[in-house]
């Protein structure tokens, strides 16, 4: 006969290949716990089979399994001598869903059944607490009523609302014994009403209604809907579980109490948790009593004056951190345990992986490693990837008292305190004092680059996490909050004003960049440590890595940074940074005016030196890694003034006229710049350019030659192709000018020249591409904005409706969509069958991105890019991803 | 042996599998005239494959190469009677190139090869004209010597000049005989000089030298240039054609012209050509003589006092006639023939087909196919549909004179004359006085929709092919001349200047939206004529073709216009465009202004009885055929006033602060309004809008069905889907309503809800898609955009530069691209494989694009949807893309 019900203790669960699917996921663990001979309270489970046939038994319970209930609920009265309605001893049971996924919130759940008007006063009696049994009694009623016999709850709180009026109390508290007993009499008159029957009294048939519900509350709208939104099949069917209560509060024998089988707040090899005596578990939590510590040595470094369970009940005590110790060693991981003492007998209710904070998940990691409790593998997949960037920047300090005024986007993690300032050059002007400041703006552009890099912190009101501040402020290591919706920013009256708050320039605020919040005032933080665990899992992580990291990087500073967090060369250098200078600007905004190749031509051959100094400066930090340089990217008009002060200004240093300066300002205006003339295609109007920033690379690997430094070869990336023609003449320049400097130098320069894969039509026909491409690095940003047609600068307007309709899990700007994904691996086979030898390689955001750099070690890239503090997160990640193939 | 030199009469060739391969494409032609028993000019022809041995025998010939070459030659003596060299009658010969395809001007040609000081003198004799003998061995002298001996003919030139100067003359013309012999001497004399050598008096060794000057020049750098432009293998190579020169200027009995076996103006079948007695080719052709008619009826017709050649040479003409029969019977199409008389022998010199103007390629077409001559398959594939586009405008008379001012882009076939105005309110304005208006504008938006309407003709300075501006207008039937950056508008000062001009306000100009032309003052214009061959070879078209033909129209009066040219129903209704009217757009403003939803429903519900009625005029006048709605597209804020006046009324009318109404507009700003809150994307934040959409569609239609009109099933489409989430969420939408409705009115709708494919994400999930959507339309235009990552608005700036490079062959925005044509093909697969039933079409500008239709056969679309004015071509293309197959 086929088994339906599985007491905890069933030796064979064990060894059930999926025994989730069948006693779903609560039920296997407390079964595996039993099984390995904790003292778990005795219960069975009903399998989620049952599930099914009671669906197809018109929604009932048939003989068989009612038959194998008892049986099984035997066995747990004849192992706790007690007995479901026994008059001084009673059973009283929990009765509760388990799916094979948690579905927290989602079903039924019973508990204390077993009370009847007999049994609740024999545990009374045996709790000296009567006030404690009417209680449990009176919620019992009112739960039970509730999910088994359909009457809504608001009744119930009714009759105590107006109890509680009567009497003239404020609090449920204010309460005793007898009005208690009371409630259950007004309570049971209730449920006769309303059914026109007694409140059950006939405790097995308690037992049948609870099991029937919990299987009915699996078509429940809100289950339907979770499971809707989870994918969860509705065929799964839920599992039900029975089991015996145990209760912390019968007296001074017992205690109820949360532990860690490590310090989850540093890591350290200690057990850390709270308890209380003659309590219950919420009462842990709820912070009425104060918790006592477990361990003495806790007691002590608090100074605390209450007792320790170590002093209070040692030999209690001592059990529990035996089995503390094999869970530990069990589940090969920090654990999280809920326990309870009745009566001096000790019980586990409850155990999983802890949670802890990043620097503690590095440190148990490593100190298990060293335990030879896990391998170093097993340390690896145990670190969550994106959680090491609290460990790179700093943090608020956890103890500080904050007022939050404000929410927007984690865009970059760290926190920092200033002034707020709403200019750039404000903040410049500020960080010459030596003043710190918050840049807050609307959106930032790339003219506010010099603000960003004074200021200590951005906030924007506008923009994701993929806008201009974001991606600016990750690549500089800035904290950054953006399209916080709920701040409202004048300019013109240089004030910020949130719901309840307005902010005046000077004012001091702090923002958390890890978290999106905005706070008042100052707050303490937390400097980053890199401690000698840290670099030992990255080191770990480094011996199994396929993927090489890189960093995306175009200052020195940057760079310098990127290496010592272990970047193996530079992914993206976005040279138009390098145009923003001050010293620079004005000659590359003579470029842009001019109406003659003459005059275009004098402007570069200014910008020449600048850049090629920039480039021996990254080449050098490099030493032999490869440097891969994108040629100018952005439309030429994000590098013109914008007032009319600027534009005067611009005019009279080039000697122009400022109408005509104003004229071609305005010819150069695009309705979709990010779908203008930009990219490569400047390169075909004005050759000139890509020539220049060509010649500037040449001669910076002709002078870091002749200096004699470890030899890099660039990786020259033409930005924004889409035909092949286009790489096709875009290569012959390189080659040219490679050819001309050579000549000049009389020395050879080796470099790749390649191209970015960031547009569709790239991807499609990539083949063509791979002809004349000797790498393709995926641009993944601009490649989502056009695979989706939606622009990251505008899209803050509707993701959030989109994330809540469920349509993005994920905001495709920081995880790799799958459509998307389904074009890099077109691109990358294409390119793959055309040149074997090509070098595949991304560097949008995502490179960062743990999930995304999963995907693309399963798509065979080469390397990842990113900002340089994501550069340890991204090792890490990688050698996740190569573990788990 | 294997044959490498080919007499013209081999009577072998014409079995050549490839003849064109092994002969060139010239010698084939003059080989199958001289089988098929015209009078050609004796010659052969030394073959491709001999351009091959001579580049592997060191750029030489070889000796049985040679003695062929004289082989051959003898025959040709023979045949008529003259000699190389003699020095009564002697041979001129021609040297041509003549690769597989025509390579004009891209290698060398020798005319008048045979003389030299002897035989100079012979040509004198025999034709009594010293002048022209001599003249023609200076020019021979100087021809040879630039290909053969590679002297530089700026050197000849100087010569000339000096000459000139000394005798005191200006024209060529004024040299005389002896002159020109002088010039000879002179010639002679700076051969000798620059060779070391006399000039070849050799003939065997000028002919042998000429050939492998021919050989060589296949290598020459135009060629190479050439080649690789147009993509021709150098493995092909040239062959050369020996042919004997014939002349028509050797007296009275000989005589040239040019003639087109119909009349290549008005299609009539009567022959129509000119010529000159005693002249050579190009004395006809340069206007130097006033050339006669060839037939009597000709002459009479232009009261001409010249004698038509049927009198001056009636035995001659009669032999012409009976050639130009034979030549269309053979080559089955009107003939464009050039022949010469020389000594009373007609012969002929060339054949091709006939150029000829839209109308009579269509009366040519019908003719033939009356006469047998052609099937109606033959008549079909007969007429390049592009060119019915001007059958269906209005043209300029090009016997006016015309100032063409400026140049810019056809955007929009028809002419039209007006008043400029810069406006588009004064363009109505105007209108109602019925004046004749030209709208100018740097580019136009949506706000210009009635000054478009109200305007003849539309000129912008800005934009490309596919620019607001240029869909709209094709769309409306309107001329319009786009993105020409010739002329700079000042809207301040209400004028336009061009180079060279300056025009106001109120000065009238014409627009050629076919040729692109902007031209002075009024021109005078032909109207279209739908004459019975048209529609005739409109209905062979419609029996062969399988697509069907829609039209994108949302006005009846477009309608109207789509059914009279043949729609089968409509594509693409936009239904924004029928928010704009005047009673309309302040609801539609208030909607957008509106901050509570209760106030957005309010707005809505005027604007649903307008769109009711728009759907119900529709649907009547596509009783029976299918009407694609597209629900709301493009961003809110293209709805909102623009400047300050504006938003003042907008604030009263709505009784709102005009400060809110500004916010409001630049908080609905976007930097990328292409990729930004549009399409579905509006329907998820505010899916009230589409539900009075739907609303208004279903209400139409049970409006219809009381009236009784012939139903339609109206195809509900949701633009900008890229995601399964989306167009499941637009679905239920729809359904919701069309439920809504039939419960209110107790009466069944039957509709189809599908989805634009104009994403690229789209298109590569198409299989998830297609599980929610009934059928797909290609919205080419947004997927062109953002396949290539390009703003049409913007891509004026760099298209040229494209075209130029030839990164582009074709603006991708008039032909569908191979790139997104993978896309499509990928999408029609995957929608297929998930959906066997899916209707697919396309509905963007390509739909009326020959090759793109073309391309919607192969890929197994189901119709293409196109302006109004493009119907017809759209079914002449489509019937041809079928008999391809």
């Amino acid at each position: 006969m086929k088994k339906f019900i599985f007491n905890f203790n069933t030796k064979e669960i064990s060894s059930f290949k999926n025994s989730k699917n069948i006693l779903g996921g609560k039920g296997a663990n407390l079964s595996e716990m039993t099984n390995l001979g904790f003292p778990v309270p005795p219960g069975f489970i009903i399998s989620t089979e049952v599930c099914e046939i009671f669906y197809k038994n018109n929604k009932s319970l048939n003989k068989n399994i009612i038959k194998e209930i008892f049986k099984e609920l035997k066995k747990i009265e004849i192992n706790l001598g007690k007995k479901l309605g026994d008059k001084k001893d009673p059973l009283l049971l929990s009765v509760r869903s388990g799916a094979r996924v948690s579905m927290p919130g989602m079903m039924d759940t019973i508990l204390n059944l077993g009370l009847n008007d007999i049994t609740t006063i024999a545990l009374g009696k045996k709790t000296s607490n009567f006030r404690f049994a009417n209680d449990s009694y009176r919620r019992f009623i009112q739960m039970y009523s509730g999910v088994v016999l359909g009457i809504e709850n608001y009744k119930f709180e009714e009759i105590i609302e107006n109890y509680k009026l009567t009497k003239g109390v404020l609090l449920d508290t204010d309460l005793d014994e007898d009005d208690l007993g009371n409630l259950v009499k007004d309570f049971k008159d209730l449920v006769k009403n309303e059914t026109k029957k007694e409140f059950p009294q006939d405790l097995s048939k308690q037992l049948l209604g609870a099991v029937s519900s919990v299987f009915l509350s699996w078509e429940s709208n809100r289950a339907k809907v979770y499971r809707k939104l989870n994918q969860i099949p509705s065929t799964w069917g839920t599992a039900v579980n029975v089991q015996s209560m145990v209760f912390g509060n019968m007296g001074n024998d017992c205690a109820t109490g949360v532990v860690f089988t490590r310090n989850p707040s540093n890591g350290k090899n200690e057990i850390y948790g709270e308890y209380l005596i003659n309590a219950q578990g919420e009462d842990v939590v709820a912070g009425t009593r104060t918790p006592q510590y477990i361990t003495l040595k806790a007691k002590n470094e608090s100074k605390s004056n209450e007792k320790s369970l170590e002093e209070s009940m040692p030999k209690l005590f001592k059990q529990l951190v035996k089995n503390l110790k094999k869970l530990e060693t069990y589940y090969k991981d920090m654990q999280d345990v809920e326990f309870t003492i009745e009566n001096k007998k000790l019980w586990i209710l409850q155990t999983r992986s802890g949670k802890r904070t990043s620097k503690s998940a590095v440190k148990i990691a490593v100190d298990m490693v060293k335990e030879k409790l896990i391998s170093k593998k097993q340390a690896i997949m145990r670190i969550e990837p994106s959680s090491l960037d609290t460990l790179l920047h700093p943090t608020l300090d956890e103890k500080s008292k904050i007022e939050v005024i404000a929410n927007g986007l984690p865009a970059s993690p760290g926190a920092a305190s200033g002034r707020v300032v709403f200019s750039s050059d404000e903040a410049e002007r500020l960080n010459d004092m030596m003043q710190n400041t918050i840049l807050v703006r609307i959106e930032t552009s790339p003219e506010d680059i010099h603000g960003m890099h004074a200021a200590k912190g951005i906030l924007t009101s506008r923009g994701g996490m993929t806008s201009h501040a974001a991606v600016v402020a990750r690549g500089m290591g800035r904290p950054c909050v953006s399209g916080s919706s709920e701040i409202e920013i004048d300019y013109s009256k240089k004030i910020f004003k949130t719901k309840n708050y307005e902010i005046k320039e000077g004012d001091v605020i702090t923002i958390d960049g890890s978290a999106g919040r905005i706070i008042l005032g100052e707050v303490k933080t937390i400097k980053p440590e890199m401690s000698g665990d840290f670099s030992k899992v990255m080191s770990w992580a480094d011996n199994y890595r396929k993927l090489k990291i890189r960093t995306n990087s175009e200052t020195p500073a940057d760079s310098k940074i990127a290496r010592e967090f272990g970047a193996e060369g530079i992914g993206l250098c976005r040279t138009e940074h390098m145009f923003f200078d001050e010293e620079r600007i004005l000659s590359v905004r003579q470029m842009i005016l001019s109406k003659s190749r003459e005059n275009r031509d004098n402007a570069l051959s200014k910008l020449l030196p600048h850049q090629r100094n920039d480039f021996i400066e990254i080449f050098k930090i490099m030493s032999g890694f490869p440097v891969t340089v994108r040629l100018l990217d952005p439309p030429l008009h994000e590098f013109l003034p914008r007032n009319s002060n600027e534009i005067l200004d611009v005019a009279k240093s080039l000697n122009l006229n400022s109408k005509d300066v104003e004229t071609r300002i305005s010819e150069l205006h695009e309705q979709n710049p990010m779908l203008g003339h930009r990219g490569c295609r400047l390169a075909i109007s004005f050759p000139e350019i890509y020539e220049m920033q060509c010649r500037a690379i040449f001669e910076a690997l002709v002078e870091c030659k002749k200096r004699k430094f470890k030899s890099i070869i660039p990786e020259i990336m033409i930005p924004l192709v889409s035909t092949e023609a286009e790489i096709k003449i875009m290569k012959d320049l390189v080659i040219r000018v490679a050819k001309e400097v050579q000549k000049e130098y009389k020395t050879k320069v080796d470099f790749l020249v390649g191209t970015m894969i960031e547009l569709p039509r790239a991807a499609i026909k990539a083949q063509d591409i791979a002809k004349h491409a000797e790498f393709f690095s995926f641009g993944t940003n601009d490649l989502t904005q056009t695979t989706f047609g939606i622009s990251r600068d505008d899209s803050s307007k509707f993701l959030n409706d989109y994330i809540e309709n469920k349509i993005f899990d994920i905001d495709p700007f920081i995880s790799i969509d799958e459509g998307v994904g389904e074009l890099i691996e077109i691109a990358s086979n294409k390119g793959r069958k055309q040149n074997k030898k090509i070098k595949l390689g991304i560097c949008g955001e995502h490179g960062g991105d743990p999930k995304s750099i999963h995907f693309c070690s399963k798509t065979g890239l080469h390397y990842v890019s990113c900002s340089p503090y994501r550069v340890p997160v991204a090792r890490l990640a990688a050698a996740q991803a190569e573990l788990k193939k």
